[in-house]
This record gives C-alpha cells, structure tokens and sequence, in this order.
C-alpha cells in the first residue's frame, strides 16, 4: 500500500541562508473508479478510506442511490482501483465534462429538483468552537505537509467520522462514503471542511440532508444563494474564534 | 457582466458576540467552451479573462497547440460562453475523465513524450521574495474575498502577467491564454502559484518551458518527482521571507 507522504531531500532558504534537511510530502494518487465494468473516471486522490471516497464519489455523481444498490466493492490497493457491482440498473454516466473551481465534481445544473433541508436542529457559538478546535487537532497529515483537506461529520457534540484528501472534493465524499457503507446517519447532522464552499459542495451535503455546513475556509457567492435557497446554515472563515454566519442564521443560538 | 465579488448580508460571531455587517464574496461563473461548435467543458470560474482563459485550457487540454491554429474568436460574457473556431483539423477531446485533486486537468497519463525544460536561466533568493511581494500586493479579490488563487508569469525582476480565479488551474490557464495571444513568450520565465503544485500544475507548465515553478502552498509527491524528471526548479512554502526548494537547485544562485 502506498503511504500517505513520502519524504524528499530539500534545502530550505532565506534571504541569507540555506539549509539541507528532509520534508515529508503529501501523496498524489491517481484512482480509477468503474461501476459495473464501466470505467466511470480516474480521480488523484490521497491512498486512504479508498472505498468509501468511490462510493461516496458515485452518490455524489448520483450514480448509486444508496447502500442497498451496491451488490460488491472490490479494492485493489496496488493498482489503484476500486470496482463497484451493482444489484441492477443503475444511472448511466453522463458524457458532458463539468470541471468546477476545485474538483470537478457535481453538476450545478442538477440543482434543479434537489429539496430544502428541513432539520430544526441548533447550536451555539462555543459549540462550533469547540468542535472547530477537535477538527484542527485531528488533521495529522496536514501538519505534516500543508498539503491536504480534511472534512469532518459531526453532531453538535462532537465529531463521528473524519477523513483527509489531497481534494477538498475527495475528503467530504469520503465522509459520506463512509456513512453510506457504515450505516452512520447524516440527516440533521453538521460537516466542517477546510476547504472553499462553492455551489458544488453545498449541493453534495443537501443531497444527504445536511443542514450546518461549517468551512474554515471562503464560500463562493453561488455558494451563499444556493444555501440559502436550500434551507442550509452556512458558516465561513470559521476560525481564530470567529466566523461568518452567512445563511439561515436561525440556527446558531444566541448568547 | 457579472461582477467579481458580490455583497452579502451576514452576522459576524464571536464566542460572547455577534454583529451585522457586510462581506465581500468572490463570484462562481460558469464558463461553456466551445470548440468548433463541439461543446467541450463547462468551467467553474471567476468571470475575468474568459476568452484568456479558454484559449489556456484548450491549450492545456492538448486540443490547440498555437495561436495558429485559431481562426476566431467569440465571447459572450452574458450567456457565459467563449466559442474558439480553428483553422482546420485540431485534436478530438478524450471522452475519459480524469478528476484532479482540484481542478480536472491535464491528464497525468499524458507525461509520456513530455521534453525537459532546458534553460538556463538562474535567479537569487531575494530576487525570488522580492517577486513574491509583488505577487501578494497584486492580489486584489484575495485581499477582499480570501476566496481566489492567483498566478503570475515573470521574469527575474517582474511580474510581467497576472491573473486571478477561484481555481488554481483557471489562474494558470489564464495567464498562459494570454501569453498565447498577446505573443508573450513563457519559455526561460518563471510561474508563481497560489495553490497547491501537483503533478498537473509542472505539467502544464512544463509544456509552455517554463524552468522555475515557486507556490506559496504545499507540492504533492508527484510533483516533486515530475518536477525532477522534467529539469523543473520547484519552491514551495514560499512565503514570510522563507521557502522550500525541491528540485533543480543549481537554479537557484547561492549567495
């Protein structure tokens, strides 16, 4: 199994000084995914949780509508591919490309039909900031490099499932991934992601009926419209003790 | 035209407070390229530059390879559309998908027959952090939105083209688009990134002979490797006056 960074010889360098020493890179995984024989698309990955990320990757695309659809997954670690069975028909890839901002995942133009969350759910200030810290001191490989996403599912409490990937795309598929095969629930719960909130995403947690999703990171304006449309509470730059509450504000408690 | 930011409403929130106030948020545009009237991708992106832009991912993509090859060029910021009609014969799009760790690009199987970058041009340490300065300072939606990468062609005293996107691919693209167009040549420059360097990114620049790739981010494995094998000199971490180097040192005057 190939590891989660590798380590290179580098110098590092200032104005006036270099210095030999070792950094520890982040790993860039190329992972082909097919569903019923069919080759579905090559994604560069970092090489953990490597069924979850293609299930949670085929929900995504709306290729496989849950668990019960799924006949076998067959993970070949060496050669970097995972191979998904159905038990029957399943949706047929579409053939047009849509490359998104940072992931190319999750047609914007599916918007269309995709239901409000309607979960009453609440918190409060110190319960994201707290939840936030928890979320900070589990990235291992990010310390370790700089170079990686985390994504994370949590309850107001605490956080239930975390994952890590080069794509901030890949980590939160690989949280859903996850869910789907471990029967975790994700209706009224909350995602935290490092990474930028374009439409995309925000439609990838309506989709399993999100209703807080909390980035350490900018949103995009089509990502503020459609969670306000959708019925999502959408928090940004999240971090330092603060954050941007940009929609759907009923949901964080006051005082 | 559609703007680059657009203003929300949103509640600023501290563990004890929360305030009224109004945040810039950068904007997510799609963009349909069209190549001789076949449809080739949709774009997320920032709605600057698009004709700059398209001309940079179908010369990325392989499908052009010179300005030559272009007969017209049509852009229609209103319906989010840049149509490019070429001479003649140009290369078919890969009915493949290959899904980066962010952005969709430049498929990595593609490195096959990719020439090494054979300049010799070197620069100095403070030559490298004064163009980083110059870099950030540029920086105007990042500065107001915290939500965009940018990129730069440059030779060792200046920045000599600059562009924004909320993807980091985009940002390349753009800059390479308009050296294409406006007969800027790339070859013995340098390239400075915001985002992170994988194998994708040396690729891309490799293939415009581009010897010096400096990121203020993190390199994956693969980059570090194809920058090595490609005669690419790559920084990363270049940031507070400090940075890593990673291949092809001797660019980099001691001293």
């Amino acid at each position: 199994m190939v590891g989660n960074t590798e380590k290179f010889p580098i110098l590092r360098v200032t104005e006036k000084s270099r210095d030999s020493t070792v950094d520890e890179v982040v790993t860039e995984f190329p992972l082909v995914i097919t569903l019923d024989n069919h080759e579905v698309v090559t994604l560069l990955c970092s090489p953990t949780n490597l069924k979850y990320l293609a299930v949670g990757f085929l929900f995504s695309e709306g290729l496989i509508k849950s668990k019960d659809d799924i006949k076998e997954i067959i993970v070949d670690d060496e050669r970097g591919m995972v191979r998904v069975e159905t038990k029957g028909v399943v949706s047929q890839p579409s053939d047009k490309r849509l490359i998104t901002s940072g992931g190319g995942r999750a047609p914007f133009y599916h918007v269309q039909g995709q239901a409000k969350v309607k979960s009453n759910i609440e918190i409060s200030a110190p319960e994201v900031l707290a939840l936030l810290d928890e979320f900070v001191q589990r990235s291992a490989v990010f310390k370790a490099t700089g170079g990686v996403h985390s994504a994370a599912l949590c309850d107001t409490k605490r956080i239930l499932v975390f994952s890590e990937d080069i794509g901030r795309h890949n980590a939160i598929d690989k949280i859903f991934g996850e869910c789907m095969l471990e029967d975790i629930p994700t209706a009224g719960h909350l995602v935290i992601t490092s990474g930028r909130v374009s439409s995309e995403i925000v439609l990838k947690v309506a989709r399993r009926d999100v209703p807080l999703l909390i980035s350490k990171a900018a949103p995009t304006n089509m990502g503020v419209r459609l969670a306000n449309d959708l019925g999502i509470t959408l928090i940004g730059f999240a971090r330092e003790k603060r954050m941007n509450l940009y929609t759907n504000e009923w949901r964080l408690r006051g005082g």
